[in-house]
Formats: structure tokens, C-alpha cells, sequence
């Protein structure tokens, strides 16, 4: 699956693929005002090579023609819990028939994940990734949590590092069965953080009723401040709460699930884009919204504040258990006020922002430095989906069909 | 494709095949309270011959092992408009971008309906057939009514008979641009029905502010009544209207979108079965409400009223451009508040009650009779999906993953 090695491992010629035949470009760079008509590009090695109007590409060693087909960057998927046994199935039925979500479900697969195998577990993330991709995901985060020992959260780091692209730990997803939770937060700002961090890129943290509070969310995020550690949040999920404020105020990568913003929250996570560094940016998570019939989240007041938002799957097997990226860009169209382009750009190059990948050098959890990803444009890497459609429009125009035609990663056809 | 006709024209010996290892078999028969847990299926023939517990199954010339996935039957997706060429992306992202719907945008259809050839017609009716059926519907429905002259609609009809499993004449869609509304309702009711009703089984009305009022559809539907013509109504899509109340008092099988329904209407609706004879099914269409962005139809409170409900996929360019009957039945659990059980029946018995194909000897348009399809017993037809999940459930619990990794349809497999 790791192509990108491949090509980093053997010193062969670089063929120059030509993608001609696109009828819509979606490339995210400003430089083309971030579409093209009638479109072509080059794929050189694992890099895109050049990107223009389809009269004007450079010849190559081969050629492609997409006869009219829409192609946009790989869906950046910048928040999954893909390490777990188990499913939870009949809590959903349960919810469906009208309880109410309680963070507290977490615990069954805790258990679950900790009675399973090596082998398991990973045929588990294996089979999700692979269900990603064919859906048109080329890059996909992961989260430990699961697992909340020592052992078991160094584990589910280890194994999602072998599949995923960025491995966040989660030790903080929820204070485990029988532990004291001053006890359990004092472990995980510790001796499991001190355990997990050669093996992930953030700390994250549920911050939530039932969850984590905010003297508990501080407590962790100081250390992983403290530690040059990247930060992300879980907040304002089931109710509001102040995973918002803190994540602005601790200069998170991003803020995730925010059903329940103020306007002085939403002012907050447009501010921190203001300055000269990073800002932190608001991920929303429409399926998780939808499966746990909760609100959701204001993604349209977030854009027009001027926040930069990403759009993610949360595939988990307790709250949203999906890794269709199309689904939450047809949703975030429908029914969360997004135009096609707004939503498309959240879920690819608003992925890549929230995960630092927007950037060439970020290290995948290989320890291999990778080109920037989330736009479609020279030097970066070669992600891009095919659209069975002549534009990205059909992703809300035509909800529930499958339209990902092939998928290339790292200037490989996988689909 | 048709399968069914190989059958009957051809005098092989009948193969059995046992489909086992089945988690959970949906079956909407009563006999076995409509489910079967580790269950096995024989099919011989187009139809299904035997259906029990795995432990009972009896032998059969060929065996498929489905290694724990969940079996249901096929989607009978009793609502759609699949004779038009040219799409309405444009009027799509218009309505994204704030415009509400108007019934208006239907003659942007017809003008590239009037002017397509029929291979073109018909190459967009089989591939949109065929992606269906990648989806799991194994009986659909087709309506005219993008022609709106005699010679165009009765060419809609020809073309969708060799498709669909049923077609539904709908002349009286909206009155085409320049036409006078009366003279256009007489020449429905009257030349045009009549040149179109040897090649439909049904005649519906889009009674709707905009389209056909209450007067006109009377006219309509009194004609077709006279003529013995099964009845079925688009209604309270836009606002509240009469078309509820109109299709229960004129017998109609169904009427379709249902959005805007008083606790009358509702009442109506579920009493049109209190008597010996068939009442009218209320069809929602759920993809239809989101891509519009209209109110939801209440099922919740349909099906709690005692109406018999179907959810069908109302495919169309123009407002609602999806075959996915999964995605409407992920809606209708997530947003609507239906169960999966109930949600997967209205979108498999319910669209075959509401098509009349719940009992044997329906005629399909090439005239053939058919056994009963919605139900997976014995003597109904060999029409059911293979989800590649342990139960029906995922269809809610994972949206917007394609789940449905088989389809057979009278007893052969067709994805
Ligand atoms: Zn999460
Ligand atoms: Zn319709």
C-alpha cells in the first residue's frame, strides 16, 4: 500500500504520466483561482508535475484520458478512531429507538479493543483504510483511545502507524472503567504520554460532560505544550462547553465536533487565523452529527466569520460509524448551508491545514517526509480522486451514489 | 437483463441453489415475523422455493456461502423519472446557493427530453437502471412525463417498457411552456392518454401550486378511473394541497412526496386501509426533501397513524438526482425517525404495495406475469441484496458506505 516508498526505495526512471480528459479541476491553488476547465496534469513520480488547460500539456510517456470526468484532490480525512474491536451496534438501535448518545458507550469497546489480537485489530484498520480509499480518502488520521493502559495505547499507536498517516493519541477519550479520574489524567499527562509520543504527531482530548473538564483538558494540553507536542480537541459536542475557547487558547491544529458554538466561540476560531502563525481550525463532523441526531454544526456561520473549516468522517464504531468523506460533503451541501466548492475544499485541503500536511516536510508516521497534500498543483503529492461526473457538483446533486471512479496516491492508481 | 424472460422462453431443468451462512435474513413475511437469525435461502428458478434456519436447510444442487452477511430483499424503488436527457446541475447550485425550488425547472428537461435521440434516451435510462442495480434495487418504477406531447410521451413510454418494471404515464407533470392550461389538461386527459395507455399501467398527476390544481387533477384522475387505469398522485410536495385527500378519495395506489400533510391528511391516509379493499400507500422521498431543502415527510407520525409507507428514490434531474435507495433509507432512520426494520420495509414491500407487485400476476411492460416481489418466501420471485454486514442495521449505522456487495433478481445474480 505505501507506494510512496516504493518510489523513495528504488531508483528507476520517473515516467511522466499526462491526466487529460478532465472536464473540472479542482485544484485548491489560488494560482488558478483553484479550478480549471477542460483541464490536464502530470504526474511525475509521486509528485504532480504541472497542471493546466488541456491544449496547453506538455507531452509525456503515456497518457490518460478521462473522456469528460471531473477529478479533485484525495479526500483528507483528518479525524478517525480506526483502532477497535467490535462494534456497537446495538447502542445505535438503541439511540435510533431514542436514548440519547452518552460518551459513557466508549467503555464497550474499550473492552473489545484490549481482549483483541494483534492481528485483529490491524485486519480491522486494514479493511477501513482500504474502505477509505475506494471512496476516494489518499490521506486519513487516526486516533489512539481505545485502548487507555499503557500497553494498549502504545499498542494502537504502533498498529495504526503502520496504515495510517498521522497517529494522534487519545489516551484522554475517556476516563476508563473503575479509575479515579484525577488518578487516570495524572497517567495519561505522564508515564502513557512519556510511552505513546515517539509513535503519534498530536495529543488530543475529549473534552466534554462525562468526558474530560476543562482543569482536566488543561492539564494535558499544558504537557503536551510543554513538550512541543501538536494539540487538537475534542469540544462542544453534546453540549457547549469550552474545548473551543481552549483549543484557540493553546493553539491547536483544530477543534472538532462543535454543535454548540457561540458567536463568541466562532469569533475565537476565526481570530486565531488573524495573526502570522497557524490558527486553529474547526473541524466539523456532519455524519457523527447526523448519527447521534444531535444539531449540526454551524459550518456556514464558521465560513462566514472567516474560520477555516474542515470537514471529517469521525468513523468510530460508536458515533459514526462511516468512512464516506462523500456523505459528509453531501450533507454539509444539504443541509449545513455549504456550497459544493466550500465543502469540497473543507474536506481536502481543509483536512490538510487541520493535520499540518499543507505544508512539504510533514513526517508520516514512517518517519518519512512527505510533499504537501490538499491541493493539486506542482510539487505537491499526487492525490487526486476521478469523479464518475463531469463536475464536483454531482457529489450533493446526486447523494448516496458512488461516484469515485479511481483514485491515485502518491502518483499511483490504487482504485 | 431480463432474466425472468430466459426463463419462461427456455425449458431447462430448474438448478437449486441454496444461499447459506446468512447472519440475518430480512424477510417482510409474517410467517416468520419477518426476520430469520442464521438462516439460509433455495432458490429455483426466478423464484424462491425454501426459507428457514441454515440448521434446516435442505440440499440443493449448488451451495453459496455468504460467511455471516446479512440478506434482505431487493429495493423496489417505486418512484422515479428516468426518460430525460441533459441534467439540471446548474439549477442545483442555484438552489445551494439560496433560490427555492419551482416547479418551472421541469421544462428545461423537456426541451432536452424533445430533442434527444432515442438511443440517447434510452443509454441514459440503462445506465441509470444499471446503477441502480450496482445499489440493489431489483424492481423499479419509471414515470413519462418529460415529453408532454402525444408523439413524446408515448416515445417515453416505448423506451422505459424495455427498462423498467413498471411505467407510469405523467403527461400531466407540468404544462408545457406556451401552452394554455386547460387545452393542455384536455389533450391529457384525452388524445394523449389514449394513445399512451397501452404501454403504461398507471396515471398520475403532479398536483402541486405551479403544476395541476385540484380541478385539473380531477379531470385527469376521473378518466382514468372510467378507463380502469390504476391512479397515483405527486402531492403537498411545495405546501399544503389537496393531493393527499384526492388520491385517498379517487383509490389511488399511492400518492408521493408528502411533505406538508395536515393530521387529516394523515388520518385519511391510514383509514383508506380500514376496509376489505387495497388503500392508498404514502410514499416518501427522502432525498427528494434534502436536495430541495423541504421539510422532511412525516413518517414517524404516518406509520404510528397506521399508514402503510413507502420510500422510494423519485430520481429525477432536477430535484432529486439519485438512484441510492440506501441513502434514502439511511436518511429516513437518521432524520425522520424511523427504525432500520421499518425504513428497510417501506423501501421493499412498501414500494411493491404501492406498485401492486406484492401479489402474483402482475404484468411486467413486455406483458409477462410476474410472481410477488417485496417479500422473500416461497413462490415470490428470487429478488433480494447481499450487504457485505452482518445486519441491516449498517444501512443506518455506516451512511454513505456501499454496502450492498450482491444482487439477484429473478434467481439470478446480477452484480
Ligand atoms: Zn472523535
Ligand atoms: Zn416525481
Amino acid at each position: 500500500m505505501w507506494d510512496n516508498q516504493r518510489h523513495q526505495d528504488v531508483n528507476e526512471p520517473q515516467e511522466a504520466v499526462v491526466i487529460d480528459g478532465i472536464s473540472e479541476l479542482t485544484t485548491n491553488d489560488e494560482a488558478n483561482g483553484g479550478r480549471v476547465a477542460d483541464a490536464a496534469l502530470v504526474v511525475e513520480g509521486d509528485r504532480i508535475a504541472w497542471v493546466g488547460p488541456s491544449r496547453a500539456a506538455p507531452p509525456a510517456d503515456r497518457r490518460v484520458d478521462l473522456a469528460g470526468r471531473a477529478v479533485l484532490p484525495g479526500w483528507v480525512d483528518s479525524h478517525t478512531h480506526l483502532v477497535f474491536a467490535g462494534d456497537r451496534t446495538a447502542e445505535f438501535e438503541a439511540r435510533m429507538a431514542g436514548e440519547p448518545y452518552a460518551a459513557g458507550g466508549i467503555n464497550v469497546t474499550v473492552q473489545a479493543t484490549r481482549a483483541a489480537s494483534d492481528a485483529d485489530l490491524e485486519g480491522n484498520i486494514e479493511r477501513l483504510v482500504a474502505e477509505a480509499r475506494r471512496g476516494g480518502t489518499t490521506t486519513i488520521e487516526t486516533k489512539t483511545g481505545y485502548g487507555l493502559t499503557v500497553t494498549d495505547e502504545v499498542r494502537a499507536a504502533r498498529l495504526a502507524g503502520r496504515h495510517a498517516d498521522a497517529v494522534t493519541f487519545l489516551g484522554a477519550h475517556v476516563v476508563p472503567a473503575g479509575a479515579d479520574p484525577d488518578e487516570y489524567v495524572a497517567l495519561v499527562a505522564g508515564p502513557m504520554l512519556d510511552a505513546v509520543a515517539p509513535l503519534v504527531t498530536a495529543v488530543d482530548v475529549f473534552c466534554e460532560v462525562g468526558a474530560f473538564d476543562e482543569a482536566a483538558t488543561r492539564r494535558i494540553l499544558d504537557v503536551a505544550r510543554a513538550r512541543g507536542m501538536a494539540r487538537r480537541l475534542h469540544g462542544n459536542q453534546l453540549g457547549h462547553g469550552p474545548g473551543a475557547q481552549l483549543a484557540v487558547e493553546y493553539g491547536a491544529l483544530s477543534v472538532d465536533h462543535l454543535g454548540f458554538l457561540t458567536d463568541d466561540d466562532i469569533a475565537a476560531l476565526a481570530s486565531s487565523w488573524a495573526g502570522a502563525g497557524r490558527g486553529t481550525v474547526a473541524t466539523v463532523l456532519p455524519a457523527c452529527d447526523l448519527s447521534t441526531r444531535m444539531p449540526l454544526a454551524p459550518a456556514r456561520r464558521l465560513l462566514d466569520a472567516g474560520a477555516v473549516v474542515a470537514i471529517a468522517s469521525n468513523c468510530n464504531p460508536g458515533t459514526s460509524f462511516t468512512t464516506s468523506m462523500a456523505f459528509s460533503v453531501a450533507t454539509a451541501v444539504l443541509q449545513m448551508g455549504l456550497t459544493v466548492q466550500e465543502a469540497v475544499r473543507a474536506a481536502t485541503l481543509g483536512g490538510a491545514i487541520a493535520l499540518g500536511m499543507d505544508e512539504a516536510g510533514w513526517l508520516d508516521p514512517r518517519g518519512a517526509a512527505q510533499p504537501a497534500v490538499g491541493v493539486i498543483g506542482p510539487g505537491r503529492r499526487a492525490d487526486f480522486q476521478v469523479l464518475d461526473a463531469p463536475s464536483v457538483t454531482h457529489l450533493a446533486y446526486r447523494p448516496g451514489v458512488p461516484l469515485t471512479s479511481a483514485v491515485w496516491r502518491a502518483g499511483i492508481r490504487e482504485v
